[in-house]
């Protein structure tokens, strides 16, 4: 999240998934050695901000995110040219993923063992069947912002990671928008501060 | 500054000079020590945010702040039941403070070294007053959030300290907004974590 609130900068498109600027919210992840494991890269640093990393990723075995976070373009499936995410032939994931859309669409099997399965019956549903497809282990809800509120609005976060970046974006989307001033129960119980992030995380007491 | 990005509440009035939720803003430096030397109160805490709070009133010899964070009511003064700010008669500043405002009236002076003076000709040459009232020493810019902006966007902010607390106040005046992705050079030097308030300070280098 940037310091003035945005999770993607303005004018998100294919070009440009995170908007203007919103690739900057990520800059502090990319040299991290958790992370280019995560894509099948060798080497990387081990920091302050490693043990948030794993931490987040640990016991993740299901995924939700909302249709603009898995992108493309808005309104039904082209079903000439579909769309298969941001992430290639072989997604970061390599757990079953679940898409909220309003548009009905068959599973999307890729390599590696992820899973895209595109779910219209809204974030409820969604929940249970990631749940379920974890097996007892742990859902993340990767976002984007929208996604995000709904789920906060439901009390449905048991865990908050925010990592906030010292630069301003100065427009895009907000993450704290529209949910009013209740966190539903979700306290601060660390922060890891670096030069180039600090790391929040709340999680219900 | 709330996590959604928030000074002040919303429904700002003379009950509630900080909006609904925004005195939860503040929370943390009461306790503090330093904060209540300045209030001419015994006692206090000493913890992390000490030096933050000590830091911050280093060297400052004058104060800028915008005519809603002066308070009372918009428009123009009453004269018959005049608004000397919500400080009392003996004001914790100690030292000339000038109020950007849009409608002119002679200095307000109190007890104990703080003078109010109202600046009708806008940042520049209230900041130029200040500078000159400092005599070399350092002038703070106190809020709210318009008079910040204004400041910000014209360059003209060294330093900054933006205290975070981890609550949301859902609406209110946000104090990046409107100002575009630019801090002007201003870059994070330092971040102290407490688990009631995040400090970070920004200068430019």
């Amino acid at each position: 999240m940037s310091f003035d609130g945005y999770v993607a900068g303005p004018s998100q498109s294919v070009e440009t998934p995170l908007g203007i600027g919103g690739e900057d919210l990520h800059q502090w992840v990319f040299p991290l050695r958790a992370w280019r494991e995560m894509h099948g890269l060798p080497g990387g640093e081990v920091n302050e901000s490693t043990r948030v990393v794993e931490e987040s990723l640990a016991g993740i075995a299901a995924t939700i995110m909302g249709r603009n976070m898995f992108g493309g373009h808005p309104g039904p499936w082209n079903a000439k040219q579909p769309w298969n995410g941001w992430w290639g032939a072989n997604p970061p994931f390599h757990h079953p993923v679940f898409v909220l859309t309003h548009h009905p669409r068959p599973p999307l099997e890729l390599e590696g063992g992820t899973t895209f399965t595109f779910v219209t019956d809204g974030i409820e549903p969604a929940l249970k069947r990631a749940r379920s497809a974890a097996g007892g282990k742990d859902v993340a809800l990767a976002g984007g912002a929208h996604a995000a509120q709904q789920y906060l609005a439901a009390g449905l976060v048991d865990e908050m990671e925010i990592s906030v970046v010292p630069k301003l974006l100065g427009g895009g989307e907000r993450l704290f928008e529209g949910i009013g001033d209740d966190l539903k129960g979700l306290e601060l119980v660390r922060t890891v501060a670096t030069p180039q992030v600090t790391h929040f995380k709340f999680t219900r007491r």
